[in-house]
Order: C-alpha cells, then sequence, then structure tokens
C-alpha cells in the first residue's frame, strides 16, 4: 500500500513501485472503475491511446473510484480549457498561473489554487504544463519557487508546452537527476479542440509516466501517441506542421492559377472539398483566403519558423526536401512583406502579388 | 408531350423506381417546354447540380416520366462503370466501342449496339464519349463513321473524356458548325466512383446542354459543375491535379524526414490522419508508400504531364508557382530513374533515394 | 577557275586587305576545288572555327582572291552591323529590308538593293538571314517574293535570327525540298559584339554549307560551332541562355542578402570580380541593378521564355533542373509585375521587394 | 618615439597613439619607403587596399626601411604558403604551429620559431593566424599557453582563419578585453592563390589595425576589404560562397540538358567560355565534371554548410532566396548520396543520377 498524503491518495491494493506496475491516473467518477479488471486495459507495450476504444470498454463496469490531484501550470486559451475539462471528468486539479487572477474562473469550477510552481508540484504528484513558448517553459522549472524546487521520486513532470528538443532536453535532465519522472506531449490542435478535448498528443520520454497520463490524456485529446525519448513529440510536431505549411503554398498557387486563368477560384474550392485531397484546412481557410481574411490561429511567423527547424532537422539527417524548402522561402517572403503576424494562410497574398499590368 | 422518333421517346408513366419518380433527359425541345411549367427544377442560373437537394426535390413531386436514349462512345474502365450506371437507372444506352466484344457485358444489362460512332449519334438525341486520349477523342468526332457525319442540329455531344482544352475547341467548332450542342465534362475520380455514381464533373461550353445533362451527370457523379467556354473543365481538372501532385510531395518529404530523424512514418501517417489536413489521399496512399507499393491509380507520367500543362497555363498567365514547380521536378526526376510507368505516389523514391552512405 | 555567272564572280588578285589575303566564300563548286589543294585550310572535320588560328595560317599565304556576292536579309540593329561588318571586309553585299530607307546607310558603304528576298537570292550564291522573330523569318521565306521563290540547287540559305527549333525545321524542309542547303545559325552576344565582329555562331544543318560559310562567319564572330542537325543551334542557344538566367538570381539573392546583412552589396560586386565566379555579367550588370537601371539589353520576358523554352526540352529528355526551375518561376513573378520589357536583370526586383516593414 | 624593445622596433620618428596615428606595417625592403613622405598613402577612409596601384607608387621612391616582426600561428597548406610570402617579402616572421615539424621549411627561409602561441605574441607586435576550423581558432586563443595570455594594449591579433561569426566574435571581445585589437580576416582562394599571394582578404573589426595590416595583407592578396564590424568578414565569405554553389547548379543542369538533348557537353563549356557569363569556375571544373573527376578543392560538405548558413542568415534578415534554397536541397541530395567529400562540382551527379531506363 502506497499512500503519499501529501500528494494526493491512492485508495486500496497495495502498490509496489509506482511506475513498476503501471499505475494510472483516472478521474473522480467517470474513469475509476477499471482498475479493479483483471485484464489490464492499457498494456505498457501500447504506445498509442484509443480514446473512443477505451471509452466503450469504460461503459460496461465501474464501481470503485480513484481521486487524483492534478497540478496544472499556465492558463492561457489552451491551458485553461485543458484545466477545465480535468475539472469536468472529476479530476481534482491545483491551477497555477503568473498572473494569479486567471485562477478564479477555474475556482468556481472546483480547482483549489496553488501559490507558486513548487507549491502545486509539493501537493500533487502529477503535475502537467501547458505554457506559451520555451522561455516559460524554462522559467517555472529552473526559477525560483519553481518545479525543480519540489520535484523528486514519484513524481510526475508533463510538459505539453511547445518547445524545441533542446528545451525539452533541459528540463528532462534536470526533472530525472532529482528523481523525477518527465515527459515531453506537445499538442496538434488550437483553442477549439482543446475545448473539446479533441487534442492529439505527442508525447516522449518516460513510458512509464505516459501510460500513468493515459487516462487524463484521453480527457484532453482524442488520441496520444508515445513517441520514444525526449525531443521526439517535439520533432513530429516539426514534421507536420512542416507538411501542413507545404500545402498551403499548392492550395495557393491553385486559387491564383484558377483565378488567373479564367477560372472561379471559390468553384475549385467546392471541387477541391469534394476529392481526394479535401482536407479540413482547405475548407476552413480557403474561403477566408478568398476574401483576404487571415485571423491569425497560426501566425505565419511560427509557421515559417516551424518550417526552417523542419529544414534544419533534415539538413542534420542528410535529408532533401526541395518542396518543403521551396515553400519556406514563400514564407520568408511573406514575412518580408510583413505579413509575419497574420495567419500562415497569408502566403496567398506573395503568391498573388501582382503590382503592376500583371501581363507584362 | 414531346415527341421525337428518331432519337428517342418519352413514355408515359411507365417507369417505376428510376431515382423516385424525376424525370430525366427530355425530348429535342424539352428545355423550352420545362419553361412552362410552374416549378422550375433546375434554374438555369443554376452553376452547380447538388445531387442531394435535387433528389429531395424530385421525391417531392413528379408525374410525368422520361425514357431517354442516350449514346455512350468508348466502353473502357470507365465508360463501362458509367453505362451501367445509367442503364441500372433506366436509361436506354447505345452503346459502341472500338472493340466490340467488350460491349456484350452491356447489352446483358440491356444496352443496345450501334456500328459506329455515326450511328450512334444518328440515334440518340445526346451522346456521351469517354476515351483514353486526345487522339481517340478526335478519332472518333473527326474519322470516317465518326460523329460529325451525324451531329446535327438539336443534338448533344458530350465529351468526357480528359483532354487537353485545344482538342475540345476543335471538337467543339466543329459540332457548332454542323449546328450541335457541345460539352466537355471531363471528370475527377477513378474507377471505383465511376462504379458509385460518385465522380466530380467539370463541365464547360453549352449552358443548355449542361442543364439537359443533369439528371444523368446526377446518376454518373455526386456533383457537376458547369464552368463557363469550353477548355475550362480541362483547366480546372489540369490545377487540382496540380495541387494534389504537389502535396503528394511534402507528405514524401515528411515520412522521410521523420524515418531519417528517429520517428516511425507509420506513426507520421496516424497523426496526420487525426489532424487539419487529414485527406483520403493521405490516408489511402501513405501507407502503400510505405510498403514500397506504386501499383498504378494514376502513373506518375501523366500526373507530371498535368503539372507541366498546369505550369504552362500559369507562364501563360505570368503566375509565378515556385513551389508547384519544385514538385514538377521532383515527378521529372522520378521519370528519369523509370517510375513514369508507377503511380505518382512513386515521387517518394525520389525523396528517399541515398545510394551511399546516406551520411557524408 | 570556278565561275558562276548569275550568281557571283571570282575575281583574281583584285582585292586587296580583307582580312590579309585569305581567300573567302567560295563558287558553286568551291569545296571540291578545295580538296585538290594540298593544304586544306579548314578541314571537313573540324566543326569549329577558330578565328585566331585561321587568321594566323590567312597571313601566312595567300595568292588568290575571291570576291562573293553575298545577300543580307535584314537590317534592325544586329543586321545592319553584321552586313557592315561584311562590307567593311571586302564582300560585296545585296541587301534587302521589309522598310527600305534602312538600306541606304549601307548602301553609302558600297551595298546593292534588293526588290525583294527573292530578288536577293536570285542574285546570291549565299544568302543570310537576321530577323527578329520566328514570324518573320518564315515570312520572308515563305510569302510572296520570299525565299523558296528563288532558291535552289546549289544555292545556300543562312538564318542567323533566333528562332525556335520548329521554324527552323520547316524553313529547312523546304529549302532543301527545292534542293538549296540550309544552316540555322543563331547568335550570342548583341550589339556591340555585333559591330564589333565578336558574335558566338552556333550553326547547324548542312555542314557543306557551313564549311563555305566559315569565312564570312569569322568576320561576324569570334568563334562559330556547328553543333550537328537542324535545331540543335537553337537548342544550344536555350541551355546557354537558361544558365545564364539562373545566374542572374543567385546574383540577385546574394545582392539582397548583402544588403539586409549589413554588407555594401557594392562591396560584394567587388569581391566577386576578384574570385574564381568573376564573368562579365556581373561585372556589367551588377552595379546597374543596385542602381535600379534596367535598360533592356535583353528583356526579361525574352529570357523568361527561353527558361521556359529550356524547361520544356528538359521535360521532353527527363531532365530534372530544379535550380534554373525555380529561377524560371523567379522570371514569371517579375512579369507579372510588370517588368516583363526590362532587362533581365530587373530580377533583382522580385528578390528586394518589400513592401511592409520587412522583419514581421 | 614609441619603442618597444620586446616586440619589435620602429625605427625613427616618434609616433604617439599607435592606433591614432594610423601606423603601417611594411616589409624589411620593399615597402619601407613610403614612410617618410608627407602624403599619407593610405587614408584611414578608404577601405579596400588596391595592391596594383600601391606597387606602382611603392616602385617610385624607397630610401628608408621598417622591420617588423609578424608572428604567424597555423602553416598548414594555407599558412605555409602566406608566411613564405611574408618572408620573401623582408619580414620577419615568427612561427608556431601545432606540429613543429612543420616550421622547419620556414626557418630555412629566415623564420624564427615560437614555441607556444603566447610566446609568439610576447614577442610580436601582429600576430596572423590560420588555423583549419573554429574549434582550432577558439584553442590558440583560450586554451593554456594561447594568445589571451600575452595579448594587451598595443598589440594586434589577426585571424586569417574561415570560421563562424560567433567565433570571431568570442575572439574579438576577449582580446578587446584584455587591450588587445582585433580583426578576423578570412580570405578568398586556395593553395595556389595563396602561394602566389593572390588571395582575396575581407576583414572586419579594428579599422586602425587593418590599416596598419595593409602593407601586408597586399603582400598575401591581391585585394583586401575591410567591412566594418566583427563578423562582417565571415558574412561576405557565406555570401560569395551561396552565389558559387548556386551556380554550380545550372552549369550541371545545363550539362546534363545539353547532353540529353544531343548536343555536345563539351560544346558547351566552349560556348560558356565565349560569352557573357564565361568565369574561371566553369572553366577550371567544368571539363573535371564531364570526366567525373571530383578532386576535393572545396568539399561538397563544406559547400552545403556555407549554404545552409547563408540561408540561415537570409532567414534572420527575412531575405527569400528560392533560387539558393533550390541549391543548397541539391548539395543535400549529394551528401545522401555519400559525395560529401567530393568536390562540390559532384553535385553535378546528383543532377546527372538516372538510375532506370532513363525515358518512362
Amino acid at each position: 500500500m502506497i499512500r503519499d498524503k501529501k500528494r494526493g491518495k491512492i485508495v486500496k491494493k497495495s502498490r509496489i513501485g509506482r511506475r513498476g506496475r503501471g499505475f494510472v491516473l483516472r478521474g473522480r467518477r467517470s474513469l475509476a472503475s477499471r482498475l479493479n479488471t483483471t485484464e489490464q486495459v492499457y498494456p505498457s507495450g501500447c504506445c498509442v491511446s484509443h480514446t473512443e476504444e477505451r471509452r466503450e470498454r469504460a461503459g460496461a463496469g465501474g464501481a470503485e473510484e480513484v481521486e487524483m490531484e492534478v497540478g496544472f501550470l499556465g492558463l492561457g486559451i489552451m491551458g485553461k480549457a485543458m484545466a477545465t475539462n480535468l475539472l469536468r471528468h472529476g479530476y481534482r486539479v491545483t491551477v497555477w498561473n503568473r498572473t494569479t487572477a486567471k485562477c478564479q474562473e477555474l475556482v468556481a469550477l472546483g480547482a483549489t489554487v496553488g501559490e507558486t510552481p513548487a507549491a502545486v508540484v509539493a501537493k500533487c504528484r502529477y503535475t502537467i504544463a501547458m505554457l506559451s513558448d520555451p522561455s516559460a517553459a524554462l522559467s517555472v522549472v529552473f526559477d525560483k519557487d519553481g518545479v525543480l524546487e519540489q520535484i523528486g521520486d514519484g513524481i510526475g513532470y508533463i510538459d505539453m508546452s511547445t518547445v524545441d528538443a533542446a528545451t525539452s532536453s533541459k528540463i528532462s535532465e534536470e526533472v530525472k537527476r532529482k528523481g523525477g519522472a518527465f515527459i515531453e506531449a506537445p499538442v496538434s490542435g488550437s483553442k477549439k479542440p482543446a475545448e473539446d478535448g479533441q487534442l492529439v498528443i505527442l508525447a516522449a520520454g518516460d513510458k512509464t509516466l505516459y501510460d500513468e497520463m493515459v487516462p487524463a490524456f484521453d480527457v484532453l485529446g482524442k488520441k496520444s501517441f508515445f513517441l520514444g525519448e525526449i525531443g521526439n513529440g517535439a520533432k513530429m510536431k516539426l514534421v507536420v506542421n512542416m507538411i501542413m505549411g507545404s500545402m498551403m503554398n499548392p492550395l495557393s498557387e491553385g486559387l491564383c492559377l484558377a483565378d488567373k486563368s479564367g477560372l472561379s477560384a471559390q468553384t475549385l474550392l467546392d471541387v477541391l472539398d469534394l476529392g481526394a485531397i479535401a482536407n479540413p484546412m482547405f475548407k476552413l481557410k480557403g474561403p477566408a483566403m478568398l476574401q483576404g481574411s487571415y485571423s491569425p490561429a497560426f501566425p505565419l511567423k511560427h509557421q515559417q519558423k516551424d518550417m526552417r527547424l523542419a529544414l534544419a532537422l533534415g539538413d542534420e539527417n542528410a535529408v532533401s526536401m526541395p518542396v518543403s524548402a521551396a515553400a519556406n522561402e514563400a514564407f520568408k517572403k511573406a514575412r518580408s512583406l510583413g505579413l509575419g503576424d497574420l495567419d500562415f494562410s497569408a502566403v496567398y497574398e506573395v503568391v498573388k502579388d501582382a503590382g503592376g499590368s500583371g501581363q507584362a
């Protein structure tokens, strides 16, 4: 019987070697019941968490409940939506945010407030961070009253911020040196998927901690992946974003070609949406692009930064990627034209741009 | 009561179950006659045929039923599936194929055989052609016993083959000179969609003829578009294929980057399929590419030809398309490596290709 | 003694100072007659005319002198300079130009005027054409009073205009069908080299005619090449222009990079001019580009057309050329911005172009 | 009268504020005479040293001589040639090399050997370093017995190694902190130009020190440039190499296009060498490339690294460079094929590469 008064309570059944036995984190009411099944629902060899499947199984039984204290650092747009989801699924959540005011809305939903990142970690067996950038991610760990002051044996730290591999590695090393467990778990998806619990989670690092976090990830996302060693989460995200950014270019080129060739660009979007390359991004961004509306869901300068980093990863591994490189240069052109803060679909402006007579 | 002895007859109330009770192709003066009806089912200003919507409306009313003789030239993989669909939906179909043997299967389904393209046109008010390439498309029109020998006032010719704008224009001019009506109507979609009546039809040319063909197009496809003047169908197809071919490149580059960077390429496909750029092509081709399986649904050399033509269209209209141009060069590289007859996804081999130690 | 009453006469020892004493264009059977001489000045196996070498040899001996009537069609900037050079080197030249007024300046230098292209060919054993474009090149041959009306056995027609291979082939076929000999001989070099007799001549077609023309080519250019079958002259020019156009792009990119990185673009030009890639184009165009001066020595739209044709040649032969393709797209962008009539170095404006804050 | 016994002697005339007055370093016999002219030959505002001009002036007079002790660290291929040139022009040179054996050849020419970098700096007012890479450049400065131990007020350190801007800055800061003066002065040109004193020197940093070094630079190179702040030398070299690497690609593409189109690639080289883009690199590398000979004058992996760094510089400054980016990807492809250690012209193999039938 393991019991850690401070950090949360585990009800029933002795647990030896917290990680060794694949302890599973669950929400208060909804997910706890599975703990007493003889069949381990999430075998540790399984690197993918299929939420749908699990929810079905979960519906089958359910009696006993486990209550877990989860820490949550960072209540920006994403973090707030994620912490809210955890609360709604029965988790006890202790939140911290740089500006404390943001905590109140979550307190209204049942959250407790921690004074500092260190205080949160001191209280919770698992602490999730969702911060705006690498410097914020480093700050909550390394600064005074930071995570490192309280992290230790048997405690897990999960950074879901989007940071580079170097930042992840730095945090990972220190957390491990202190005896803690660490995973990076950047997400694919923005505000809406966060609110709907439909994120895609790209986790890497400590496999046991990942397994323990799967129930929480099932609340936050529609699927989570375990990708191996630290840095792989960041890398996977770069590759996905590179493909996405590259795809935005032929769409832009095609819309412009249609328009200049006497076809309707809107009809092109309609045709695309019925065919083999129909995809949510074209459907969502296409009409906005035709209206010159580039409200930044994903700022162009960040898209270009990700393409640069993906190309650098390719350089490191001697992978020649001429099409993505051409797309990157188009984004750079957009930056040079002052479009960096608009949505990355504003690269369409670079393709369209024709200052003169157009037919010289 | 419209009646055209030679080219088709209109039979009252004799057909049950053909797409509810909506009338279909109409007699020679049918468009004019419909204008007298109080409910105009397909207003001529509507350039898009929404099958779903139409089916609903059709179900609502309908009294008179019409049976129409449609000619069909070319019974290759696509043509056979399309003619079969017309027969199954109650059309009377007169078929012709260069090698007569292929007609027998359709005869078994109720088709009549025409001796020559000219004989088919002589018999049918509307003749659809679905031929393999521009030279075949020209041949059935201009050769001895060809379409031109019988085309004339009040007769419609619909070429659904994929041909270039120049070929379309040449056919259009001659058909019109003889008094006939013409539309080009290339399709997006291959064997399966053809069998399922799920093609996307990109029509252009004579708007009245297009309107008359809408019911048949509703049988053949899930949606049809009227795109304006002759050539626009071909152009729209080029633009769509250019975007598709370009997209295949960042997918290939991303899969290769994942693999060389220590990530699982299969996991990348899984992640992509959950996100904003999930699309049927990635889902279908991706796993095959990882297995090096390039059974040609759309041969690479044809994809590259379409990209070349799309780029030429861009050149004509001074549209700079650097990403599509880079993609085109990758396909050319694939051709130079002897991959032209494989599926266009074989461009992945060009990206992967690393003859040496790989890390020089 | 060779004598051809109608098309030219050979005059013994009457000319002093024409390129030393080397004989020049020869009479109808001249090639055969030279084969009897012990010293074969221009062995037929030699496909390159080395002017310097030849001048040396010419200076060494030489007794007999020949005067030859050469026809010259087209007195634009290039043609006028070239015809002038022929006159200055002792050739008798019969000129024709669409607008007769342009002939007067050459009459002052000793030229005779032909009423029509046909009249020129009727009078001269060899007729050179230097016309502005393919349509003009076709017109002087195929129209009424054109070259074809008088071309025939033993007569040579040399088209030095820059035309596509198809135009060359069409002319070649008809000239040969009538019994005449034909070479295409487009040149590399513009006004100044034409005036200085420093053109580079890219000849192809009838090898015997080429050999006979070598002395005239030595007057017009610093070197001539015989490249084999008709079309090869045009192709070689395309390849050279493709390389040239491509090179203009990294120069533009480098100048822009220098400028934006706090270096002096002029110093970059100075450094380049001292190193391994120093070349006349960089030296000539670079400083003008920095001043935004793009007086069209070679209009951008023509450069882009040549790049398009070179890429098409690559497409035909499955040669992937990603860097040239990227350069072509930059020129297309320049066209779309209305820069097509400026010098091709105006592609620099496309690279520089930064409408906004520049640092988004 | 300034006199520094240890570091070299200055003959005649008091010098106040060594750097303030623009002290000029000269070789023993050849260049010393100009010191007593009233007109300052190299005004400090002049950023370019024109060797030719200077040598002419030098020839005009000359009486008095100055003898200067110059230190030289690093006797690799380049360093040995450069130190030799200094000795031949009358400089007293104290050399150091990691492996002392290499010093003997220079001792035979009159050089003195220093035990350590620190010992060299202790003895010489000016010390030049020519080392193989950034780590060697850092090592001689920061390691035990390194430059920093003896550098100080009134002493100049000149690093002519090719290093990145960060390395230069690091050295610069420490040298200046100790009171010394520093310039980076990477060179353009390899073994032969080094031996012939025909390097191009790209200096940046302390302008006064640059002015003092001009006479020595005149011995080592055909021209030296002063480019402003530290880092600019490295940047200028990157820009030059980016243009050079990019140019190698259209050459490769053109050679391949010629060959596949039925033209002679050798003839293309001949034509190029007569035209507006004739340059030493094409002339030198072209024929070797046609023979598949890629003896590494400049290894491809280093060229690619420079292109990557130049593109990164462009990224930093929002300069879109699509053609150079495409060229970079070709070099990366070459690396992936194991060609990284060959000459950078081996990128031709990437363009040529056609494993299959070649005409699919």
